[in-house]
């Protein structure tokens, strides 16, 4: 220590008692023989019928490495090449505990940033080194970021069916589960049981795995969902809903206007990012709370909407803008606008990403709720020490880091699959496409 | 670790692996068998002729304690009753690692917010427990908020005469020295070599102490200097000037104008905190980058001037608006519009606040410049650690915390006088007080 | 009189028949033979469990003293170190005639300013300086503030209980009283009876002392309760109802709106002050009258909601601003935006502060209504000259300067508490500190 | 003391002292036994070819009246007539302490309000209620305002001359006499001895005593004047100049801008006030000061230009929005945005206006200038007590009230003329009647 600070040039002669409190509490001499970036790599698994993508850091410690979720963008084998070809010569040999000159010199180094391939594999490093960084402090992740200010993290769960009676038994299964906020849903997205053979398939246009979302039966039967939700449940649950930018947007105007009645906790994404201009006509004609984020990549997407107080939750998928690092900067942003966080945490999200938002989330005084996804049991195979739900709350794991692992030969088990994924197009009974 | 898990109900079954990690790394644990605060005490020290007050948070490890810079506001006995009477009984038992819900709940804790003396005392409480986290994870504070961006942080020097020749020479000595931001200003503020006994005075309005500012002679006196030292100093010093809201509003944004030839770095505090507002009519007339924010103790103050990107510079006072927290905060704000930091520092900040600064200086990206004091050898031997200065480059410890102490035997033979210091009172010639 | 306008090289010759009047009326000469402030002290009781502070300011005419109110935080031992370390010295050997002056540069003389502890203490000097002025001019304050221009302060009352029917008997209590305005709450603020043990303590998390406020069933309590009241008490009555920030900001917008139809005569605080932002979009989409303002401190806090005529009732705590000359600018302010006064008087300000704000009530065009307390008979023993209730008026003392006084030996009776006072911590059920 | 509280039902039993103190100070019943009007009169004379009005309110206390300035508009008998057919018979039986509520039910008791003849009338009421005032507190009516805080009205005055040579000559006349603020202009205003006999004369179009302004020539000369004597007075005085709006606003704008670079103190009515939306466009195009007010009468001529800050001084002439009450309110709603006042205050101001400007100017923070003129001895024949001028300093009486008086034996030597007066019509060379 002395011996560092002297190579410093900084006066240390007097500082004889905080060394002795340096050898108590760790090495404090790591700017001086800066440990290393050994390997990255991507790790990927499917189990269950979903993939999971997971960015390995190694350092020149042995046995110190970290991870971190690069999973969203089902771009699997693009992933592998981004980080294999590009992000492992540019990063190994750099000092791990530099994230933010880490963060900042990834984000630049294709010149064109913003995009869902790099700011991924981006996000998987710099979550990586935040495991690293909270492993080497023998704290969780958490604490670096401020310690607690919640117990535990409270969740929304996903509630749906195929008729108002499956819906009803779902939310009543996750009511019996604890959970206090619940997301209600019609089929999967829309309501595409509503229709028969679209015009568009009678006309020979398209494809066979088009899909279609017709806007007035939409329009129509979430409204009453609500109701009979309301009524069956009454006020103590709060509900939520996912328009999945699946109407135009005066169309959503109007849904959200009807829907206000219920007292939703939040619609989301009433509009896809493009069409993030009409919020201000949206805020103008009501008061429901408003979500959005989940698709964002680009800063102007959600400064705007935060600072004009345009939204009420910042959904933002974390691995979409680049990891723990930007996310918290977006956190940072939101409490001035007392807007609060409901990260992105779908079942496509890896359990590193899960626990990456719930560290934030146990840290950050704006947090607002998180979405919610269960971990079936080969997935905790593959994810050492997943988060566990209880009464609605996610508890996370109180180890270093993260406190969770991959284990790369279990994963292994569970390979990709050899053919591509295609979101399914949604189509105007016309043939239209939409862009959900 | 394992136990710990168990009793959150956490399925920990296969995380053998990481709990050898957290044992490699540090007890992880904290959260089951968190410290405790013990003791939370305001110690002040003056040498030099200036003021100095830290408050130091001891906990229930033996060893183990922080402290925090609570210098600014020259109410030293009134920190110290607020420290002793009010911050210490609310905080003692409470767990230091949990800094964001102290945060939130000691800044609400007296109802009323936003003021000098209660921002003071808790910045004092932040810093400590910063301090108190950096050295429990063996790491300078700077590595938990990120890690290094920069290897040092340049700074600039204050030169200061009472003629061109004086300020040149004193341009001339920190060019010399290294520095390549140099603020220059003539005597201290305004020009009060320039008048005579002013008019209020003879009037016998007032009280000795009172100074006076004329205007014009202010407004003449100073392109005039940056005339002079541009043509001695040529471009490649970057200049700054603090109007320091000496002026009228109006006749700062004629002088800022007349300056923006000069290429300043950038011109400071245009205009007092209450006249804000003028920032638009200023930004709408010349692009001299402005400084602006020593005096904000409210969010008010700052984010309508940085969402608008108004400022330049955001130059807070770390421990006016409470502490490493917030300060953290208004960076990340800043940073979503490139609106660069220049945090308070002047000689009558404490070296724990200098070093405060200077952390969050390392990390960020939106580091701007860093003002900069030297520290006297009273002072260094009052606080074992001090920055040291190179190339117009200040230079932290690397210790675990922050990387600087304070010696309370040392610091008693420096004792608070028992006059009270007021600001002087500063008039026009007619008596009509200014608020700078 | 004469020899006074000749020293000042005025030409009073033929001047004589003012100089009589100037005898009749008074001593005319302060300007040349001024007073002088001899001493300032606070005084500190605490009668019936309540903490009251008064700034007393003696002068050099034996037995002219005036005393103004400093009570509001409740930090009393730092309120006496700012007294007598730092304004007492300050102010001593000033003329207490020269209040504007005085207030600036107090205002100014720690540099930093808008704080609760100084802008209190500086608020109990400027109403004693008042006091003062009005005893020397042998007129009640409201006087000089230009006269009445209504016979009495028209009061609303605090009317809560546990249950509807403890509220309505509240409420008839107020009525029979003579209340025109009566402000309904359940339990004291939102509503706590509703809860059980939250799960953040079921948890370990936070003190004991800790409160927690849930959202939904203070939404639906607080229109229920005004749907009962109104449907008991008929439209005679005006009602108001005190959110006291305790949800967050976009479900106080839906709860201002839906109380909109029950007509109340305004809604306090749906905002806490760092959201005051969040006013555009409420005012956009309901015309419920507002009220906001005494967690202010700060003048862009109050400017921008009265001149974007945001709010209807301008609600601050005057020794938060800084005492009655600053409240009297706030006035002005507001009567150009016909905003509304609604000062700040629950039960912990004091009589003396209770009086400021009725002197000012009487005297400006603008007066809305003030908040009420009741003065209880140890309250008053240590108070002579409180003011007294009729028919839901308050009726203040006719006599010179503010009408009242602290009878010393008696407050003596009333010592503070050792023990400090915090508000306590209000949580959300997981834990997250609300800032009410 | 003690009958008037009990008989209000106060509780004043514990009051002893503060009755001792009343009795001290002086009659503290007023609200029971109150004074009233007796009776409203106005006083006109015509000393040195100049009009002053003044309203005399006399009161049931032998020997008390007040005097109040209502000069401005020359339309003589029509102020003898709205006070002695209007105001008088409402006014009499008032009590006159009640200055706020008198404005205010005056200002509407004829329906239609803002005029130039009622308002000149109430304004005088207005001032003559505050002398009163000022005279049974015994203090001059600053005191009641808040004090001094300056020691003496700082004035600027009027060079004017029919070239440069007698422009400069003027110009250090005034300098000898001790002004460090004059504001220059050719001619009277506009520059009338540039053009011979105009186009429309000379086809016969408009009366003999209508002027011409020729845009381009004034245009021309006004930076010559600056140009001339900045280069022979150098820069230790301030220059002021007054375009009495006789210019169209964009060429007003033009002029504006090309004066800034002779730092100019405020350039005056650069709009006429039908056209003070172009202070929007002057304003983001310039930083010279700007400076507007004689001719408004109605508050939205005022509010945005203040509140929007759009203009640097406000030079209401007190008598035409309604005298000292309504002048208070628009310095403290300056205050907010540090717009300072320049009070109208030319040679057509009677010394009772004049004064009443004084005493405001030393009150209130924001001052900024104020326009001075020079009482001939025939004046101040008719008005002992008129202000003094000293060094450029304008001190008034200190006696109680404003400290002047009008002596109305005197001011029957000095009869109005018979003939009416008119403001001789400006036109533009082809006879477009301009509105200056």
């Amino acid at each position: 220590m002395l011996a560092a600070g002297s190579a410093a040039g900084l006066s240390n002669s007097a500082f004889g008692q905080n060394e002795a409190a340096a050898q108590r509490y760790g090495n404090a001499t790591r700017g001086l023989a800066p440990l290393k970036i050994t390997d990255v790599r991507i790790v990927h698994a499917y189990p269950n019928g979903t993939g999971f993508s997971v960015v390995k850091v190694e350092t020149s410690e042995p046995g110190l490495y970290g991870i971190g979720c690069a999973t969203g963008i089902r771009r699997y084998k693009t992933l592998t090449t981004a980080v294999d070809e590009y992000l492992a010569p540019l990063l190994k040999g750099k000092d791990p505990d530099n994230i933010e000159d880490i963060w900042q010199t990834v984000n630049v180094s294709s010149y064109w940033r913003n995009g869902p391939i790099l700011n991924t594999v981006l996000a998987g490093v710099d979550q990586a080194l935040w495991d690293i960084k909270g492993k080497r402090a023998g704290m969780p992740v958490y604490q670096l970021l401020g310690g607690k200010c919640r117990f535990a993290v409270d969740c929304y769960a996903h509630a749906s069916g195929r008729d108002l009676k499956e819906l009803a038994d779902s939310v009543r299964g996750y009511r019996e589960q604890g959970f206090r906020h619940i997301r209600i849903q019609f089929g999967k997205y829309g309501s595409p049981h509503l229709s028969g053979e679209p015009d568009f398939k009678k006309a020979g246009f398209g494809v066979e795995t088009d899909e279609v979302v017709e806007i007035r039966p939409y329009m129509k039967i979430v409204p009453e969902m609500f109701e009979h939700i309301r009524s069956e449940f009454g006020e103590e649950v709060e509900l939520l809903h996912d328009i999945h930018e699946l109407i135009p947007p005066i169309e959503a105007i109007n849904l959200v206007k009807e829907l206000e009645q219920y007292r939703p906790f939040f619609i989301e994404d009433a509009f896809a990012p493009e069409d993030i201009g009409y919020y201000k006509i949206l805020r103008e004609q009501t008061s429901c709370a408003l979500a959005m984020g989940e698709l964002f990549n680009n800063s102007h997407e959600w400064v705007g909407l935060i600072t004009d107080r345009l939204i009420d939750f910042v959904r933002i998928h974390i691995s979409q803008i680049g990891g723990i690092t930007p996310a918290m900067k977006v956190a940072r942003l939101a409490e001035w606008f007392n807007v609060r966080t409901a990260w992105h945490g779908p079942g496509n999200t890896s359990p590193v990403g899960h626990v990456g938002n719930a560290h934030i989330d146990l840290a950050i005084w704006n947090f607002g709720i998180q979405e919610q996804t269960d971990f079936r049991p080969e997935t905790q195979e593959v994810f050492p020490g997943c988060p566990t739900f209880e009464n609605g709350y996610m508890h996370i794991n109180e180890a270093p880091g993260f406190g969770i692992d991959i284990d790369e030969a279990v994963a292994a088990k569970f390979p990709l699959p050899e053919e591509p994924w295609y979101r399914p197009i949604v189509r105007r009974p016309d043939g239209t496409p939409v862009r959900p």
